[in-house]
């Protein structure tokens, strides 16, 4: 009898726990008692067959309750698709951040190789930061003072007389240009506002605009830049207060502003109320032409302007500046201390000894013939085997080409024929705020060995002629 | 007649220059011409006399500007005002930021003092982190893998039999505790969703939950822990799907849930379909319990955890790790990305180095009596000199006494007339995501040197004996 109604608790609590979640707290001995009429005996031997069985588990004091592990368990995380309901943005990796395979050619990425870093100031710069008080102490969060003052330095040394250089403590360090292009999106645009955007522009960008759930507006650029009368235009219509630009060696076409274009462009924002957002990424990596960032010009905060060490120093020594004055300034400070409180003193110290080592101007000198000689090979390896593909704009700085295919291509496909032969090489579909214009990829030349560059090319070459091919078939 | 003329538009132009905003562009010369019925020399005469007066300046091909300089010149940055708007969200500074007078007292900060830090192990790590690939390479979105394992099986290694432990690739590595909990408010939250939160706790938590704009449901917590009803009831009523808690040894009050809590709570949100973000700060900081992660009774995916080296490593060796699994993981990890890409993999090594020394474990050892040894002696002196001044609660670890004033209490104000006495403590508003449940202050015992314990505690008691008398009289 007792055995018959310990054997029935077990088979109604099976019954329940196929279904039950796991983790759910099964009755109390108290209440299985009065349902089934049994006693206090009954009712914990069926406990303990159930609990034999790996079905329950009791934790003393608070319960019984159905395990989580079922014999071999596969995870199921599918009750978090509710909680966690359809994503607001499309936020992924982006494809220049890929790992590939050893052997695979790449030239996708938004690196450099190494041998176009100052390995040896980096290296010992770190070194040098691990002896110093660097190394045990926190930062204040707008950064290391001295470095605060030598990038307002590097922009005053660039203003005009007359015009009220960036002072040392308008300069904001951040942990690499997102974490600045974020903290501005976020301070200065603010969620479901307008952000007009250059199209194409960095992917960086559009994402970190993507997170801060600021609606982009794009803005057409090319190598000429934007036109001020649309600019113009789009400010008044949308309202927005903020232009997103890379007036300087853009990513990803490698062109400059014309002279005039820049104080034509402060004259609008100024005239509208609005910010020029400066990301002058490339500011080390000049080639043809010498930067001439817009900030300079500014003095009524007008340009927030963000200037990166990443892919000049090492990309291990991630530090960068915002550099912006009046209220924006502290909006952007307040954000960046609410999310990460203050950039590792260590890094600060070791970008700090890098540029300010005799070596580091020395370093940038050579670095110029190096990148000309890398852009100039890959542009002739694509002329020769990969005709199909141009290169629109010689860069005149920066790591990449910026490369059209004939219309009609699929470039998605492009980009998988290519991988399949051991070329990695970045969809241009990625710069596009919006559709894209055309059908681009983007081609780093810094990033992989120019001995490679033919064997790149006549992969790029075949692929195409086969796309060619089967899209006239 | 022409010197009439070019006076005339002289004087009319700086009527309007006065009023003009700074880079206005004046009229061409070719509509001044017109205007004024004047010839090309007598405008040209004009524009020269208005560019000698500092009043505008010439930028050719482009045109005449109104200067943005002065005579000696005061930023204006009011148009900033109208171009931001009023801010969303109260994001400052916390007051455990400050840098303070090196000859003040300081009980205010939230870290421990360097003499409490493994200073040895971290110099050889960041020396050898200089040495080698680290400082020159590029590190993976979710980390280095041999830290991603790390902190994932020191999770593991906490887990009961026949719960599945964490993976390594479950292990985000982020860049500090306030970068992953912004993370996670934005991409598990959301902005305008509702987020349940234990109050008091860590004002970073409350910053980062601010500045991703969720919606704050303060839950009352304290040396017992939240109540799981309450906790049921407001999951229930707001609709919210995630709870941030601090169960091992809670900023501000350094108590540990009882041991039924955590399966308690647990149970909660799984049955709720929620989260439980999981802030493990003090893992490090034990005193009088061992920490045991909740995160480490779960199975599925319902436990966000956040474990931190910043504390217990050093300032400057930013690093923390995010482990989540399922799509929150994902949703955190691109979230990361956007954000700030990756974190240093100097940082990482040295932190992955640090750790796996044999030197680690001694330190820890070493560590609780010296943590006990301070909290004591804090104790002890506000017993003899700030008699008014309660710790209803002995921390079991972390770095701080949440600190009881008499009810009625002007906190802000026995908080500026301890600075005035070279004492600076944190006010207990900060801690609070509403109103304040009591004037509370914190004391970190683990940052000042404890002889001057003494002294802080006698500046408070007088302090308070003076607030006492002034709210009696």
């Amino acid at each position: 009898m007792d055995d018959d109604s310990s054997s029935r608790i077990v088979r109604e609590l099976r019954r329940w726990i196929e279904t039950a979640p796991a983790g759910a707290r099964l009755p109390s001995n108290r209440a299985l008692m009065a349902r089934h009429g049994a006693g206090p005996v009954t009712v914990q031997k069926a406990m303990r067959q159930l609990i034999g069985l790996g079905l329950v588990e009791s934790r003393p004091g608070v319960g019984t309750f159905v395990r989580s592990i079922r014999g071999p368990r596969v995870a199921d995380y599918g009750w978090q698709t509710a909680a966690l309901g359809a994503p607001h943005r499309r936020l992924a990796l982006s494809s220049t951040q890929r790992t590939v395979a050893p052997d695979a050619i790449g030239l996708h990425s938004g690196y450099p190789a190494r041998d176009l870093l100052p390995e040896r100031l980096v290296r010992a710069a770190l070194a040098r930061a691990a002896r110093s008080e660097a190394a045990m102490t926190r930062t204040p969060a707008a950064g290391h003072p001295e470095l605060q003052a030598w990038f307002a330095a590097e922009l005053a040394a660039a203003a005009p007389a007359g015009v009220t250089a960036a002072a040392p403590r308008d300069a904001l360090v951040v942990a690499g240009s997102p974490s600045g292009l974020s903290s501005i999106f976020r301070a200065v645009v603010g969620p479901g506002r307008p952000l007009l955007i250059e199209s194409p522009t960095y992917w960086g960008a559009i994402l970190a605009a993507e997170q801060a759930a600021v609606e982009l507006v794009p803005i057409p650029s090319g190598p000429a830049g934007p036109d001020p009368e649309e600019l113009d235009r789009a400010l008044a219509r949308t309202g927005s207060r903020a232009f997103y630009a890379q007036p300087t060696f853009a990513n990803p076409d490698g062109a400059q502003w014309p002279a005039a274009l820049g104080p034509a462009v402060l004259d609008v924002v100024r005239r509208r109320g609005a910010f020029l957002v400066e990301d002058d990424w490339a500011h080390d990596l000049a080639i043809d032409a010498d930067p001439h960032p817009v900030a300079a010009l500014d003095d009524d905060g007008h340009v927030i302007y963000l200037r990166s060490l990443t892919k000049s120093v090492s990309p291990a020594v991630r530090v960068a500046a915002v550099i912006a004055r009046g209220p924006a300034r502290e909006r952007i400070l307040a954000d960046r201390a609410a999310e990460s409180m203050y950039v590792s003193g260590v890094l600060q110290a070791a970008a700090l000894d890098v540029v300010t080592q005799p070596g580091w101007r020395g370093h940038l000198r050579a670095l110029r013939p190096q990148l000309r000689a890398r852009r100039d090979l890959l542009g002739q390896s694509l002329d020769r085997h990969a005709p199909a593909a141009r290169v629109e704009h010689r860069p005149l700085g920066g790591l990449n080409l910026w490369v059209r295919l004939p219309e009609g291509t699929d470039v998605e496909g492009v980009v998988r024929d290519c991988q399949t032969h051991g070329l990695i090489v970045a969809a241009g579909t990625e710069w596009f705020p919006a559709e894209p214009a055309g059908p681009f990829i983007r081609l780093n030349y810094a990033g992989e060995h120019p001995d490679r560059f033919d064997e790149a090319a006549r992969i790029l070459g075949r692929v195409l002629d086969d796309a060619g091919r089967s899209g006239g078939g």
